[in-house]
């Protein structure tokens, strides 16, 4: 089993729609999908839950509520709060980073909770004490308070990448060989030699410079061949150019 | 100098007011504050923004504005763009923690640029050309396309972890010694027996599972003074009641 399909994110008493369209936006996005809420907004916006969460409104409409957030949470091993202020109880508290790998790992035996307190006073301390961890999303002291659907994406983020179930992008050609390189460089001499950019006493100075500026990253082998045709045209539009003036 | 001060967050032909709230309230969260917008949206709703920005308004205030690109990054070192899509010239990108230290790096010397293109269609080429570096943000195949704010969020936030302004609040007091642990444990011996929950054969037997329990994690000397004063009233209760009996 993914890890991933038993992490709940649990809202409690959510505000606004745009958030919680958001807040299913950025659980797919970042590969979970359970999503509970704990007596929503009776005035809550649902049409604009629907837009904002664009192609994940799948998980808007799968989402199971609760009138207490002990019910949300009553099936879960690891419970997380997140929380900005502190205080008695908070000042324990660890970070997204510090916390993803403990929620996957608990999650592999029972489903494990992110919680969230509402939008306008954070969680209050009943709920708060049905964690078994305290999470603080690291901010400025200037302003600390995240947007709730931004500290969900955080939380969210640091889990999905904690399971490694996202691969890279892989560089499709792998390094060139100095062969190659070595090549394109005597290429480069010659070109550079013929188009009077330097004066043969020089060439051993100026290629050097050129080394630098091509060895900041890896060349792959397509890279040398673009940079091979380059010297090869410019040499052969040298050599035209003489022929014409001859 | 606070490299955080030398990075710039460049939207280009950003549409909708809340994203563009949410991003300056981000961007405040996470100690970034240049913001620059490329060819805003005509019908920008800036009221919405204002609302959504909270207490970062100032940053919203003092955008600067462009008509290009080009001129947003024009004195930019290092310009890293985002992109979902991949392709060609998209294959090589790097993820928002391999970008932060590289931003940082840069912004030490220079403006360094984070370029995001507009909520409907991403960046364009022309726009994308002008990076030197391309970000990736991980995410699902499901749904990789993140909102817009949650993706600058992301890029913030690990730009924001990555230059270590931030201090994690430390634990109060310090682990307690040893010599304190085990007379807490000597005092929940004797508690224990006084109450009959063990017979004093099975007393080493029971209070090896109570050691288990009181070290899944460090305890601190206020922690240990908590469950000593538990074992003390415990105690006293339990003769308390031995007298009444006698």
């Amino acid at each position: 089993m993914n890890p991933l399909d038993n992490i709940r994110i649990v809202l409690i008493k959510p505000l606004y729609g745009g958030n919680l369209g958001s807040i299913c936006r950025a659980m797919m996005n970042m590969g979970i999908s359970d999503l509970a809420l704990v007596n929503p907004n009776p005035a809550m916006d649902w049409d604009q839950a629907e837009r904002m969460a664009m192609h994940s409104k799948s998980i808007l409409a799968e989402r199971k509520q609760f009138s207490t957030a002990a019910e949300a949470v009553a099936d879960c091993g690891l419970v997380a709060a997140t929380s900005a202020r502190t205080g008695f109880y908070r000042d324990h508290s660890i970070s997204p980073r510090e916390a993803a790998p403990r929620l996957l790992q608990a999650a592999n035996t029972r489903p494990a909770a992110l919680m969230f307190g509402p939008e306008d006073k954070g969680m209050d301390n009943d709920d708060l004490s049905l964690a078994t961890h305290i999470v603080r999303i690291p901010s400025t002291d200037e302003y600390s308070s995240l947007n709730l659907a931004q500290a969900v994406m955080v939380c969210c983020y640091e889990t999905y990448l904690a399971s490694e179930e996202f691969e890279p992008a892989e560089e499709r050609y792998p390094q060139a060989a100095s062969e190659l390189r070595e090549r394109m460089f005597a290429m480069w001499r010659a070109a550079l030699l013929d188009v009077d950019f330097m004066p043969p006493e020089k060439a051993d100075h100026m290629m050097m410079g050129l080394r630098r500026i091509f060895s900041r990253g890896p060349l792959t082998t397509a890279d040398i061949k673009i940079l091979m045709g380059m010297a090869r045209q410019t040499q052969w539009a040298a050599n035209q150019s003489q022929n014409d003036q001859d």
